[in-house]
C-alpha cells in the first residue's frame, strides 16, 4: 500500500555511490562487499547470466493474469493468485507452500453519508467505470469504497474542515476558536498517513470523520485526469486501512502473535486499532458540495485546495449524517512462501518479499512490485537448474492481506519470530513500481551495499547506472546541503524507513536488517487504491515497456544473490554511525528550536504583539503561555554516539586487515562473524518497545506516532521532544544511549572476533 | 492605481518606531524633529487642535457624491469632481485652480476575442449589474475592459499561456521547447506590474497578449465573491494602463515636458511607451474555456492557479483572434492645485496630493484617500481660519488621469519643474486606503520624521499608536531577521518607493524627497480597477466607519504641518545611510549569488546532470553554458558608502552640538540650512538618468525596467547584474559611486553650515 509514487519519491530515496569522475576498473576487477576478488568476479558472472534470463514480457502476461479481477484479501481472484503463484515458484525448483492465516477484515454492509442541512444532498460514493478501461466495470467484485477498520456507527453532526486532519491542524482551528468536540470532520488527503485523520479527530472529540481526495494533491491540478491522463477524476477515491497501525500492525485481534487457527483473540470491543469514530473516504465530486455548503471564517492560505471555491472551515451550517456497518468477518490471508535452500548456510534466510493482495484490481499497488518479483525468482530458479546453489538460502515471500495493515507478513512475522531473528539475514521489500529513478529505504548498514548493487545496474532510459541516475536527480532537485553531499560523499545517503510496507515486522518488531527498493517518479498519477488502478492504467502511464520492472529485478535479484551467495554478510557500520549523529544532531537542534519557539511564543504574548495585531472582526484566540522546560541533556547520547563512531571505525581497520582476511579463512570464524553481523539489527531494538507502543521495537527507526507512514528517527526521544513531553525526553534520552552503546558494543564483538578474539 | 491592497502591505510597508517597553514622556516633552523644545509643545497643541476638526461623516458623504458615477480622465463627472473640490477649497480659504491639460487617451472603439479553434467561442467582456452594487449597471458612462495604451490590432494565432509573463516564466518556456513567437500569449495577472506583461511578450515576438485575473490571485482561492464578499467574481476585469512606464510615465506624446495646449506632441506612430502588440485584460470566466482548449505540457506547478482544470502550456490547439480598435482622442485632465501660502517661507512647499480619477467609479481607488485628503486639508484650513499660518507654503493637488500613467501628475510636475526643483520640500502621496495597518515608502532621509508622526497617531480598532500596530505586525509576520530588527531598532525601515501613484515624477524625476502613505492589510478585495470598486463595496469591505480614513487624514496632516511649520526641514541622514549600505550589501550578494549561479549552471551542464535526470518522453532543452563574468569591482561603491556613512555621522553630532543651536537662531544660517537640505535628494539624481530611460534620474529609488511597480535601488548597477550586462554593471557601478560621493559632500554642506561655515 505504498504511497501515491511522486511524494515518497522526494521522501524517502536513494542509494549509494562513489564519486563519480573517476574511471571505474572493469567489472571483473570491482570489489564486492562480502566477496574476496576471486569471489566478485564468479558473483558478477552470475549476475550477468541471471540479467540474461529477465524477460519484460513475463511481466506484461502475470501482470494482465494477476489484475485481471479484483483480488483483496478474501476474494476468489485472491486465492487464485496465491496458488498460481505457487504453482510458479514449484515450476521454477522451489519448495513453496500457501501459509494461511485467519484474520479480520471488515467490509461494508452499510454506507450513508448525506447532507442534511443547509439542503439535502446525498452522497454517490461511487466510482464509474469508464469505457477506456477494460476492468473498471467489474462492480460485483470491487470492494465498494471505504476506510477498513472503521468502527460501526450513525452520527450527525456539523461539518468542520480541518485541513490534513494533524494536530497542527487543530491548533490553527483552535486559534480561531473552532472546536470540534461533537462535528464530523472533513479532511484531505495527504500530510500524514490516512489513519492518523480519525485517530486525531477523535482524540478532540469529533464524532465521525470523512477523508476526501482534494484535486490539488492527486487530480486535475497535478495533470489531466483518468481516462485523459493519469489522475484522479472528480469521482475516483481512496480506499484503505484507518486501523492504528503506529501501535501495531497485523491483525487487529491478535497483537505481537500469530493468527493462526485457534489463536488467542481479542474481543472486536477491546481491540485497539479499531478507530474510535467511524470514518470513510470520499470523492472530490462527493466532497464539493459540502466544501460549498461551509459558513465560518476562510481557511488558512496553505489549506485551500484546488477546488473552484472559497475553502471555509465551518462548524457548519452543512450537517453530514455519516452511517457505516460492516461486515467484521474473518477471511483467511493466503501468503505464498518459496524457499530455495542454501547449500552451506542454509540456515541463514535471505527473505524477499511483497505483497500480492490489492484494494481493487492493483495492476500497480501490488502487482507491478510482484510481477518483478516472480521474474526474480525465475531467473534465480533458471540459475539454479543449471547446478548453482545459493550458500545462504532464499525465501520468496508473496504477502496477502497487506493493504489492510500489513497483515500477511506482519502474522508470518510474528508466528516465525524466534526462527526469523535467529535465521533472517535480511529482508528485502518491495511494492509498487514504475518508471523514473531509483528509491531505496533501509538499515544504514546496507548503506555502501546497496550502492555497490545500483552502481551494477543500468537505467533502460538513459543507459547509465540506476545509482548515477538517483544521484544526478539529489544533485539537480536537492537543495544546497543534498546537492553538496551528493556530489562529494562517496555514498547516497539511503532514507530510513517508517511504515507502509511489509519491511516493518521484520525491522521495526523483529530487528531484521531490511531494505525497501522500487523505482519511480516519472510515473504520477491518481489511481492509487482506486478501481482504476488498472492493467489499462498501469499500461499507459506506469511503465508500459516493463523496463523498470525488468531494472527492479536487477536490482534486487543482485541484492538477493549478493547476500546468498557472500561469503562474510555485507553490513559495514561507518556509514550507520554517520546517519546516526545527523540523527544526534537533529535531535539537539529540536530541542534547542523547540525551547525557542517557547520563548518566541512567550514573548509574542508577553509583549502583546497578538493583540496589537489581530484583526478584531475575525476571532483570534490568543496562545497560552508555556512554561519554558530545562532542556534534557544529551551528554549521554553524544557520548554513546562517539562510542559508536569508534566502534564502527575499528570494525573497518580490523575487517580491512591482513590479519583478519587469514581469520576468515576458518569456516567457523566466518560463520561466527555472520552471526554477529546479522544480529546487529536486533542490537538496535529493545524488548520493552517505544512508550506506548511496545510492538515498536526498533530504537532508531519508527513509523511516527503522529505522522503514521512518516518516519521518526530516535523516535523515544524525538517524539518526546515534539509533544513537549520533558519529562519523557529524559528517560528516553537515557534509553537511547543505552541503545547505542548496545550497538557499539555488538559491533565490538565483530571486531574481536576479525582481532583473533572469540 | 495602486496594487492591490494585501500585496503591495507586504511587499513594501512601514515606519519608523523607537524601542518599546521605555515609557514615553508626557506628550509635552517629546522631542520634534525640527522644532526646539518650545516649538514642539505649541506643534502638538496645534495638532491636537487639527485632530479635534476631524470628521468621519465628511467622509463618507464626500466619497458617495464622488464614487456616483463614473469619473475616468474625460469623463463628465470627472470634471464635476475637479470642480466640486476647487470649490470646497475655496470655501475653506485656500487659493485653489483647475490646472488643464490635454492629453492621449485612448478608449476602445472595437474588442473583439474569439476562439476560433479548437471551436469558435466568442468572449464575454463585460461585467454584469449586480442588484446588490447600486452604482453597477451605470454602463453608458462605464469604459469597457480594456488596457489603455494598447495598440490597435487584429491578430490571430495559437495560444501559449506564460505564467506571469515575466522574462524567467519565458525561460521556462524555452526549457520545453516552447517558442512563442506568432503566438498569442494567456499571461496571468500579478508577479509584476502588468504593463510588463506585453512589453515582454512583443520582445520575445508573441503577436497579442491576453491577461486575465485568476481565481488564485484575487478570486475564490482568497475568499468569497462579489456580492457575497469582497473579491473579483467571475466575471469581473482588471482595467489598467499598459503604457511602458518603467520608461517615462505622463502622456506619452510629450515625454519630459508638460503637454498644455500647444506644446510639441510625439506622432502616435512615434510614441515609445505605447505597446508594440495588441493586449486586453479579461475575467476568468472568459479565460476558463481558452485554458480548457490548450494542449501541451502541463504548466509547471507554480504557474497552476485556482480554476478547476489541470493547466497547459500550449501552444493551441486553442488558437484566438483578438481585435481592438481605439479612439485615439486627446482628453482634458484637470488637476485641482489648492495653495496655501507661508507666513515665513513662501517659496518653500509643501507639496500633498492624491488622484481623484477613477477607471470607473472608484470608492477605493482613488476616493478612499481622496477624501481623507479633502477633510485634511479642511481641518488645515480650520486652523488657519483662528489665525494660525503655515510658515511653508501648502500645496493640496488632486491629481486627474493617475489610472492611464500618472500623467496629472506628471505633466504638472514637468511643467513646473524649475520651480519645483527650486521649491518643493516634500511630495507627500496617497491612493486607495483601508482598513488595517499603516505603510509607508519613500525617502530614508524622512524615516526617523514619519516615524515619530506615526507614534502620534492612535490606531482606531487597538488604541496604540499606528507605528506601535505596525511594528507588532512586522515582529508577527516577518522572517526571523525582519523580527529581530523590529524589535532592536530604534526606526521601523519604510520601504523604498518604485511606482505606481503620483509620487514618481517628484522622487524619480525632479528628485523631491517623497512619502507615500496609506493604511491597508484587512481590507482585502478584487475589486480592484472594476465596475464592483464602488460605495456599497467599500462601505461593507473597505472602511466602513472611515476610521482608517480619518488615521490617514491625522498622519498625513500631521507629515504636512510639522513640514511646514519646522524651524529646520526635519531630514536625517543616519537612516538614509543605513538604508544604502543594506542596498550595497544587496548588490555584493548579488554580483555573488549571480556568478555562483552560473557557475552552477554550467557543472550541471558539464556533469550531465541535465542530462541523466530529465524524463526521456517530456521536451526538454538543456541550458547553454554562459562564461564566467569578472566580477565588477565594487571597491568605488564600497568606498563612498563608508564616505557617506562619514558624512551622515559628522551631520548629526554638529548638529546635536550647542554651537549648531546657537548659529541656527540666526534666520539666514537657518534658510540656508533648509536650502541645502531641500536639495539632499536632487543630489541623488543625474541629469543623464538610467540607461535607456533618461527620464528616470534618481540613482538610488526606480521602478524596475522588468518589474513596473516593483522597486530596484542603486537601479543602474542592480539591473545591468540582473541583465548579465557586466560590461553595463561595471560602468554603473562608477556611477552609483559617484552618486553616493555627490550626496556625501552635499551633506556635508550642511555640516559645514552648522559649524559655522558658509
Amino acid at each position: 500500500m505504498r504511497l501515491l509514487r511522486p511524494r515518497p519519491l522526494a521522501a524517502l530515496l536513494l542509494l549509494c555511490a562513489l564519486v563519480t569522475a573517476q574511471a571505474a576498473p572493469p567489472a571483473g576487477e570491482k570489489p564486492l562487499t562480502g566477496f574476496n576478488a576471486e569471489g566478485a568476479a564468479r558473483q558478477r558472472a552470475l549476475e550477468a547470466r541471471f540479467d540474461s534470463q529477465l524477460k519484460r514480457e513475463n511481466l506484461r502476461v502475470w501482470m494482465k493474469r494477476m489484475s485481471a479481477r479484483p483480488h483483496h484479501v478474501g476474494s476468489p481472484h485472491g486465492r487464485d493468485n496465491a496458488e498460481f503463484m505457487a504453482g510458479l515458484f514449484r515450476s521454477w525448483g522451489y519448495d513453496a507452500q500457501i501459509e494461511t492465516f485467519d484474520v479480520l477484515f471488515p467490509t461494508p454492509k452499510v454506507r450513508v453519508l448525506e447532507m442534511t442541512a443547509p439542503e439535502r444532498h446525498a452522497a454517490r460514493l461511487g466510482e464509474p467505470a469508464l469505457r477506456e478501461d477494460a476492468t473498471s466495470a467489474q462492480a460485483s467484485e470491487q470492494l465498494p469504497v471505504y476506510n477498513a477498520y472503521s468502527v460501526d456507527g450513525d452520527v450527525t453532526g456539523q461539518l468542520v474542515y480541518v485541513n490534513y486532519g494533524v494536530p497542527r491542524d487543530y491548533e490553527e482551528l483552535e486559534r480561531r476558536g473552532i472546536d470540534v468536540r461533537g462535528k464530523i470532520v472533513l479532511a484531505r488527503y495527504g500530510g500524514s498517513w490516512r489513519g492518523i485523520k480519525p485517530k486525531v479527530a477523535a482524540e478532540r472529540g469529533a464524532v465521525g470523520c470523512l477523508i476526501y481526495s482534494d484535486p490539488r494533491d492527486d487530480g486535475y491540478f497535478q495533470g489531466d485526469v483518468y481516462p485523459k491522463g493519469a489522475w484522479r477524476n472528480e469521482w475516483g477515491a481512496q480506499r484503505g486501512s484507518v486501523a492504528d497501525m503506529p501501535v501495531f500492525p497485523g491483525d487487529p485481534l491478535t497483537p505481537g502473535v500469530g493468527s493462526v487457527r485457534g489463536a488467542k483473540r481479542l474481543e472486536l470491543k477491546d481491540a485497539p486499532t479499531l478507530t474510535k469514530i467511524p470514518v470513510m473516504p470520499i470523492s472530490y465530486g462527493d466532497a464539493l458540495p459540502l466544501l460549498r455548503a461551509l459558513g465560518g471564517p476562510v481557511a488558512p492560505a496553505s489549506w485551500r485546495g484546488a477546488l473552484p471555491l472559497t475553502y471555509h472551515l465551518g462548524p457548519g451550517p452543512a450537517t453530514v449524517r455519516l452511517k457505516l456497518e460492516f461486515n467484521w468477518d474473518t477471511r483467511p490471508a493466503h501468503n505464498v512462501i518459496a524457499r530455495l535452500k542454501g547449500s552451506e548456510r542454509p540456515d541463514q534466510w535471505v527473505v524477499r518479499g511483497n505483497h500480492h493482495d490489492a484494494w481493487v484490481n492493483g495492476a500497480d499497488d501490488p502487482v507491478s512490485g510482484m510481477v518483478a518479483l516472480l521474474e526474480e525468482a525465475r531467473a534465480v530458479g533458471e540459475l539454479a537448474k543449471t547446478g548453482w546453489r545459493p550458500k545462504r538460502t532464499i525465501v520468496y515471500c508473496a504477502w496477502d492481506a497487506e493493504e489492510p495493515g500489513l497483515i500477511g507478513s506482519t502474522e508470518w512475522a510474528e508466528t516465525h519470530a524466534d526462527e526469523l531473528r535467529r535465521k533472517a539475514v535480511l529482508y528485502l521489500n518491495s511494492d509498487s513500481n514504475g518508471r523514473g529513478f531509483l528509491g531505496v529505504g533501509g538499515s544504514h548498514t546496507l548503506e555502501k551495499f546497496v550502492g555497490e548493487v545500483a552502481r551494477d545496474v543500468t537505467d533502460p532510459q538513459k543507459k547509465i547506472s540506476v545509482w548515477a541516475r538517483a544521484r544526478a536527480q539529489r544533485i539537480l532537485e536537492g537543495g544546497a546541503d543534498e546537492r553538496r553531499e551528493a556530489r562529494e560523499r562517496a555514498d547516497l545517503r539511503i532514507s530510513a524507513l517508517g511504515s507502509g510496507s511489509d519491511y516493518t515486522p521484520f525491522l521495526q518488531h523483529l530487528g531484521v536488517a531490511s531494505l525497501n527498493i522500487g523505482f519511480g517518479g516519472e510515473d504520477g498519477g491518481g489511481s492509487y487504491h482506486s478501481i482504476y488502478d488498472s492493467f489499462d492504467h498501469y499500461t499507459r502511464f506506469g511503465d508500459p515497456g516493463f523496463d523498470y520492472g525488468v531494472a527492479l529485478a536487477q536490482v534486487a535479484g543482485r541484492v538477493t544473490l549478493r547476500f546468498a551467495n557472500a561469503d562474510t554478510l555485507p553490513f559495514t557500520f561507518g556509514n550507520f554511525a554517520d546517519t546516526v549523529s545527523r540523527y544526534v544532531k537533529e535531535v539537539a537542534k529540536l530541542v534547542e528550536d523547540t525551547r525557542q519557539e517557547i520563548v518566541e511564543k512567550n514573548r509574542l504574548i508577553t509583549e502583546g504583539t497578538y493583540q496589537a495585531v489581530f484583526d478584531p472582526t475575525q476571532v483570534f484566540v490568543i496562545p497560552r503561555e508555556e512554561a519554558l522546560p530545562v532542556a534534557p541533556d544529551l551528554t549521554p547520547l553524544q557520548s554513546a554516539l562517539a562510542r559508536l563512531q569508534e566502534s564502527a571505525k575499528n570494525y573497518q581497520a580490523a575487517f580491512d586487515s591482513p590479519g583478519a582476511r587469514e581469520r576468515l579463512r576458518s569456516a567457523e570464524t566466518q560463520a561466527r562473524l555472520d552471526e554477529v553481523l546479522m544480529s546487529a539489527e536486533r542490537s538496535m531494538t529493545r524488548e520493552a518497545g517505544l512508550p506506548r507502543r511496545p510492538w515498536f521495537k526498533h530504537q532508531i527507526y519508527a513509523p511516527g506516532f503522529y505522522t503514521g507512514y512518516g518516519v521518526k528517527t530516535l523516535p523515544g526521544v524525538r517524539e518526546a521532544v515534539e509533544q513537549h513531553n520533558w519529562k519523557e525526553a529524559v528517560e528516553q534520552t537515557a534509553l537511547a544511549a543505552q541503545t547505542l552503546q548496545q550497538v557499539a558494543a555488538h559491533i565490538d564483538r565483530a571486531t574481536a572476533l576479525l582481532q583473533g578474539g572469540r
